[in-house]
């Protein structure tokens, strides 16, 4: 049986303001549950219509199909939802290769980007304070386990790049050739707003600007979706690395 | 002023069935339809809160701002609703690079790998008949206007493939490494369903199976999304292309 107060913690949980006010965040779904449960990450209450989790029974609650339909923010919910503790951000490695990102707004585009990160071994992602929340729990399924294993950190982008020594790299319509410009694997790479792409401000720190080139007949106007852009520039990064 | 008929044909385009009895399909939005409208597509009906369009007048209509709310099937409508005729396939260039999908289902990802193949000089997308039709509105939307460009076709898969002579390239969590095998300009490459990748039947006619090598000191279970996985495979074949 769920609590009025159960209720309101887990509908709470879909806005920003609550999640940062209460340091929780929901996981839905078998496997995506699985994933947090054997991470860092602390667990803080799991509902579940099957006993199919191993946790410490006054945090596991068994609920009706009913009731999970009644909490779940999925169109199909699958057999469990589970709050958890929001992680404390790990120390940002500056002698890595690091991602970052400026004003990314859209949930499925961050989460793609969380797995590529993960797929390509970059351990800090950084993000400014404007792009969408990584606990957001549309970011947290399009995730599929990679955040737990990605250091996400929100901080002023402004200031961390100005105190940042090695190259600045960012993605532009017009710069250098991506598949024929040298990559080493330390360094940042800048990411774009969906719209307005690479802030003025963040632009101007930038030290290398960078360009997937088109092929064909056709020039188009139009630029890469930003998820699909970071997977080719991290999958060009990490290749010319296994070459060196 | 809208008809009923004009407000029944519109909403019946939301449906498969309906654009492929009616040779019809929608595209919303200023730019989009610009770009159709620039193409070799034949415009049907426009509708519009604006008088931006040079079109005909007899398929002209002016509508208010509640009536195209009404029509449209976006959150938030872009000033003009377009029906064109869906446009007849063309030949497929069995010597060029091709792309097949078999059985995409999410129209996201569809409509971001047509606006790869464009990026990238993929003319020819093949599609077996199961994968998502590129006509359905959601496609047409996150195309931004390279389903223009890009000629798709639909097709019984096995049935061309099994005709086909040059190499047949796959995706699969295991095989060559993308980055270390020699890609031609030709060839077709397949790319799997969301949730069961490359089917059985299709699988025994790929002659080459590739791998995207995951980077870093976990190794993940899970695969990368396949919109994901067409962006770095279209990029290695093509950045191997301009080095031969």
């Amino acid at each position: 049986m769920l609590s009025k107060n159960q209720i309101k913690l887990i509908k709470s949980l879909a806005q920003k303001k609550y999640r940062q006010q209460l340091g929780l965040f929901i996981v839905e779904g078998v496997k995506g549950i699985q994933e947090f449960l054997s991470s860092d990450v602390a667990l803080h209450s799991l509902y579940t219509t099957e006993s199919i989790f191993e946790v410490p029974k006054d945090v596991l609650f068994e609920i009706s199909e009913a009731e999970l339909r009644k909490i779940s923010g999925l169109k199909n919910p699958n057999k469990a939802l589970a709050i958890f503790y929001v992680p404390m951000p790990r120390a940002i490695d500056k002698t890595a290769l690091i991602v970052a990102l400026d004003a990314i707004r859209d949930p499925g585009n961050l989460g793609t980007i969380i797995r590529l990160c993960d797929w390509y071994g970059i351990k800090d992602l950084i993000c400014s304070s404007n792009t969408v929340d990584c606990f957001n729990p549309k970011v947290v399924q399009a995730t599929m386990g990679s955040l737990t294993r990605v250091n996400v950190v929100y901080l002023n982008l402004d200031h961390f790049i100005s105190d940042y020594k090695d190259i600045v790299f960012g993605t532009y319509m017009h710069g250098d050739n991506i598949y024929t410009t040298a990559l080493p694997d330390s360094g940042i790479i800048v990411l774009g707003n969906e719209a307005n792409g690479i802030s003025e401000s963040i632009s101007k720190t930038v030290s290398r600007r960078l360009t997937i080139p088109q092929f064909g007949t056709h020039k188009k106007t139009e630029s890469l979706n930003v998820a699909t852009a970071t997977a080719i520039v991290l999958s060009e990064f990490r290749r010319q690395s296994i070459e060196m």
